[in-house]
């Protein structure tokens, strides 16, 4: 091996260098998790108390606790503890709690905004992950910020498409939550 | 090129090597994205219900829901949806919606707790963006976490410096928002 | 130095700069900073307003604003500006303060949602950081989500480690907090 060839490794090298280097800084755009999941929310209408998996905490001035408020639920806070489960079926055997708050902030279109934790307890993982995010309920995807994570998803980062699975009045809805993990650790 | 030279160039590859993947561990502190945006907060006091853009949900046990409570409005929970602008004009046409909660937190002074989106639909920027934290409101300028994003802003990460641009009694206020994303996707 | 020493120190380099790259993608698994910090919630019950440094602002149908309700307080809403302490003590000079809310959501056992930020204000720390994560209360240390900061913590993220360190009735509790920032700038 004469040392033009060294000089020819060298350089290959330095473009090694650079480029595993450039991989530490850019992010993946492929999700390095992946799951699909479902929630079911029961909200309490003042005759569901042995059901109902949420309840209306906070309503604007011409609201009240049991009926959604005028103006697409405008001002209402609903506090949830909704199981999750593998499948869209409400008893499937739950595999955690999503757990947390959603609000309705639009007087004029049905629009949310959420701030809940998915606490997963399954054979599958251990451990929890935060979303927040807009919810414009009426378009059929929408994505949502998976803030971090705890256990099996410690520092997990990603977003979330959620879909309204099913509505049934003003009493049941399912979401499915197609969550993408981008940044693992 | 002897072996004397070559040794020199590995160890200047060495260095290389070593600062290259530091630059993948350490993050820049300019940011890769910063834009300033406006949003206005029309509070419903019990007689504008055409304007409003927000309305107290919550309140304290001495609190109602069309006045802020006594005591720097401490316990008061405020929904909104508010129209951001480009510039500080209510009236110039909307790029986006900042929608989400604040809350009162402080009973010896103004402060307040933030959890809410900006969702922009504009030629410029089409996504969301989350943002939570404190805001000392009697402080000129405070910086608050931006989150995560979606759409345009897909897993980035920054900070927010917000200002109260204008504060009209208990009814309007304007914010100025000058986000600085540092981790850009 | 012979060509044949030159290439295994090639390798050598070879595998260097892939680990070093490595590391760049890699996050290390001890913390970059940690601290313990305690913060102590004093709840207003309707006789305490002097020492209150938190309040009920959202209740279920079957709730009130000045005592948490039935049904393992389910639907309490609770806004907080609690003093923060570098030891155990509550009479301790506070370093800062914890300021935002927590939601009871649960019906069968006590579990809440927590979405604040600690505003520190010390000779050590200036800075804030936010937190947002489900609390099964129940559970000796639970482990909530660091998301980001601003200040001496900007950009930072990690988890947070919490335990109940006291609880007298339902008006007082002191919450230890062992924060383990794993991403720092």
């Amino acid at each position: 091996m004469g040392a033009r060839s060294l000089v020819v490794l060298l350089f290959l090298m330095l473009i090694l260098s650079f480029s595993s280097a450039y991989q530490g800084k850019k992010k993946q755009y492929k999700p390095c998790k992946q799951m699909v999941l479902y929630f079911h929310d029961v909200l309490y209408n003042g005759q569901n108390a042995a059901n109902a998996t949420s309840a209306i905490v906070g309503a604007p001035q011409w609201g009240n606790l049991t009926i959604l408020a005028d103006k697409f639920h405008f001002g209402n806070v609903v506090v949830f503890d909704d199981p999750i489960t593998l499948d869209n079926n409400f008893h499937s055997k739950p595999v955690g709690r999503a757990q947390g708050m959603y609000i309705y902030d639009t007087k004029n279109t049905f629009t949310s905004w959420l701030g809940f934790t998915f606490v997963l307890n399954s054979t599958d993982f251990q451990g929890t992950l935060n979303f927040m995010g807009a919810d414009p309920i009426m378009v059929k995807t929408r994505d949502i910020t998976v803030v971090s994570g705890t256990g099996d998803f410690f520092m997990h980062r990603g977003i979330a498409t959620i879909m309204t699975d099913a509505f049934e009045g003003e009493v049941y809805f399912r979401l499915r939550v197609d969550i993408k993990l981008y940044e693992c650790w």
